[in-house]
C-alpha cells in the first residue's frame, strides 16, 4: 500500500457528569491523516494544514508522528520509511478532542498501511501516548470514542476498562466553539483535589442515571442527570456568560448543557435534530451578545469512530 | 378491612461502589407488620416480636407506628384506631435494612387498611420518615428497594429521584449477617467528609460499570465493577476477617462481595444459585474460623419488593 487517509472525528470528554470517564463522538469535524509511502526508511511530517504553524514540525515531538515512531519500536520495524501530511479541522485546545482527532487519524493511517498488525481495540494505548505526548497525560476519553465510535465509558484506567454503551437513536449533540482559548493544563490545574463526599454521592447518582438514561433511551432521566456538581461550577468561569449560554441551550429544547471536555466548547444533547439545531442557533446568538464569534457543529452520536477514507 | 398484614423484604444498600445510590431487595427474610382494626381512635402498639425487647414500644417513637400516625395526620385522618403487631424476622442493626423493612410494611399496611390513597411510589416518602425516626436521616437506599423491588438506583435526594433498572435472571444474592453489631451512626461517623478527585472518577467509572453491567447482563463488567475505594476500605475495620471473608467468596465463585449497608452484613453476587451457595458457604466458614457464628441468605434479586400477605 501506497498510500492511506484516515479520519478521526471530533469528540465530547466529560459529557457534564462524568469527568475523565464519558465520551462520545460526533460525525463532523475531524482530523485527516495522510501517509505516503517513501524508500527512505522514517517519518517525515510533509506538511500540516490548518493549525496556522502551531503544531511542531518534528517528527518526534509532534503526536501523530510521535504514536507512529512509538507502534514502529513496538513491532520492531526499522526499515519503513513515509511522509505524513495532517489535515487540522478543527482547532487546537477547543475542547473537541483535537489532539485526539489527530493520533487516532495517526495509529489508524499506520496501522493500515502497516496490514492491520494490531485491532482497533489494540490501537487505543497507542493513541493514548499521543495525548500524554500533547497534553503530559494519557487520558483516553477523547481517544476512546474517537477511535472507537459510539457513547464511551472508561471504568478504569489501571488497567484500562473502557467499552460503549447503547444509546437512543434521536439524540442529537449541538457543539458550539466560541473563539475564545483555554489550555487544557490550565483548566486541569484550577480543579481542587478534593472533593465533598456529599458532591461525590451527586455525582454518582448522576452518572448512573446518564448511563440508564441513555441505554434505556428516556430522554427525561438524560436531562435529569446531565449535572455536573464537581467539575463546572469551577471550569465555567473561564468560559464567559457560561450560565447564560447554557441556559441558552436548555430553553431552546436542550435536554442538557455542559462543557465539552476542558472547553471552551461547550456541547448540548437534544431529543431531535430540530431541537439540537435550535439549541445551536440560540448559543450562538447568546455568545454573539457577549461579543463572542463561534461556529457550531450539530450531529448525531458518531457510531463509527474513525475510519479509512478511500478516494 | 379488619386486619391487614403487610411483608417488607431485607435489602443491600451501597452495593459496593453505589454508596446511598445502589439498592436491591432479597427474597427472604423480611419484617411483616399486622393490623387489627379497633373502635377506639389511637395506634396502638399490641406486641413486637423478634427484637428482643429493643425497640420502642411508644407509638410516637417506634418507626412503624412514628410513619403510621405521620400518615394519618398527612390525611387528616383523626378517627382510626387499631393494633399493631410487628414481627422483626431481622436482627438490628445488621446491614441488612432493618428498620426500613419495618417501616416499609407499616406503610404497605396501613395504606391497605385505608383503601390504598396511595400509590407504591407515593408511600416511599412516608417510608423515608421512618428511616429518618429510627437513624436521624432519611436515606432512601434500603426503603427503596424494600418497597418497590429490584435494583434501584437514588439519582437524587433532592429532589427525590427514583428508579429500577433491570437486572440478568441469573444473578443471585448471598448475605451473610455475622452475629456482631454495629451502630449504624457509628458507621456514618467513622466516614471522611471528604474525596480525593481521583477517587471520586475511580468511584464513578464503577457506578457506571456496574450500572452498564446489569443492564446488559454483562457479568464480568458487574465483576469488575463491584469496587469500593471510598467507604469499604473505611468501614471494613469495623467487621473482623472483612478481607479474608471476602476472599473466601471471591474464591468460591461470587462475581463480588461488599458490606451491605453500613454492615456487619456482608453481601456477595453471584452468576447462578449454585455459585451463591458456594459463596455463603466459604463466607460463614471463614467467619467460623475467626470464632463469629452467621446466618446466611441466598435469594435471587426480589423483583415484587413488599406485600400484602393474604391468609
Amino acid at each position: 500500500m501506497n498510500s492511506v487517509k484516515a479520519f478521526a472525528p471530533a469528540t465530547v470528554a466529560n459529557v457534564a457528569c462524568g469527568f475523565d470517564i464519558f465520551g462520545f463522538a460526533i460525525k463532523e469535524p475531524g482530523d485527516v491523516v495522510e501517509l505516503r509511502r517513501c524508500d527512505e526508511p522514517g517519518i517525515v511530517i510533509a506538511d500540516i494544514i490548518g493549525d496556522e504553524g502551531r503544531l511542531p514540525r518534528s517528527a518526534e515531538k509532534n503526536s501523530v508522528t510521535g504514536v507512529m515512531l512509538h507502534m514502529l519500536k513496538h513491532l520492531g520495524i526499522k526499515d519503513f520509511g513515509c511522509e505524513v501530511v495532517l489535515h487540522k479541522n478543527m482547532p487546537l485546545g477547543s475542547g473537541m478532542g483535537s489532539s485526539a482527532a489527530s493520533a487516532v487519524a495517526g495509529v489508524m493511517a499506520i496501522n493500515e498501511m502497516l496490514g492491520q498488525p494490531f485491532t482497533r481495540q489494540e490501537l487505543l494505548p497507542f493513541a493514548m501516548e499521543g495525548e500524554r505526548i500533547a497534553s503530559g497525560s494519557a487520558h483516553a476519553d477523547n481517544v476512546g470514542p474517537s477511535l472507537l465510535g459510539g457513547f464511551v465509558v472508561i471504568r478504569s484506567y489501571n488497567p484500562l476498562d473502557i467499552f460503549t454503551i447503547p444509546v437512543p437513536d434521536d439524540l442529537y449533540c449541538t457543539l458550539v466553539h466560541p473563539d475564545i482559548e483555554i489550555n487544557t493544563k490550565d483548566a486541569r490545574f484550577i480543579l481542587k483535589n478534593e472533593v465533598s463526599l456529599k458532591n461525590t454521592i451527586a455525582q454518582m447518582g448522576n452518572v448512573a442515571g446518564l448511563v440508564a438514561g441513555l441505554m434505556k433511551s428516556d430522554y427525561d432521566l438524560i436531562s435529569r442527570s446531565m449535572v455536573d456538581v464537581i467539575i463546572e461550577p469551577v471550569r465555567s468561569i473561564l468560559i464567559p456568560d457560561f450560565k447564560e449560554v447554557k441556559q441558552a441551550a436548555l430553553s431552546n429544547g436542550a435536554l442538557g448543557c455542559s462543557i465539552s471536555g476542558s472547553g471552551p466548547s461547550m456541547f448540548a444533547l437534544s431529543r431531535g435534530l430540530e431541537n439540537a439545531n435550535n439549541a445551536a442557533t440560540a448559543m450562538r446568538a447568546r455568545f454573539a451578545q457577549a461579543g463572542i464569534e463561534s461556529a457550531i457543529h450539530v450531529s448525531a452520536i458518531n457510531q463509527g469512530g474513525a475510519m479509512i477514507l478511500t478516494d
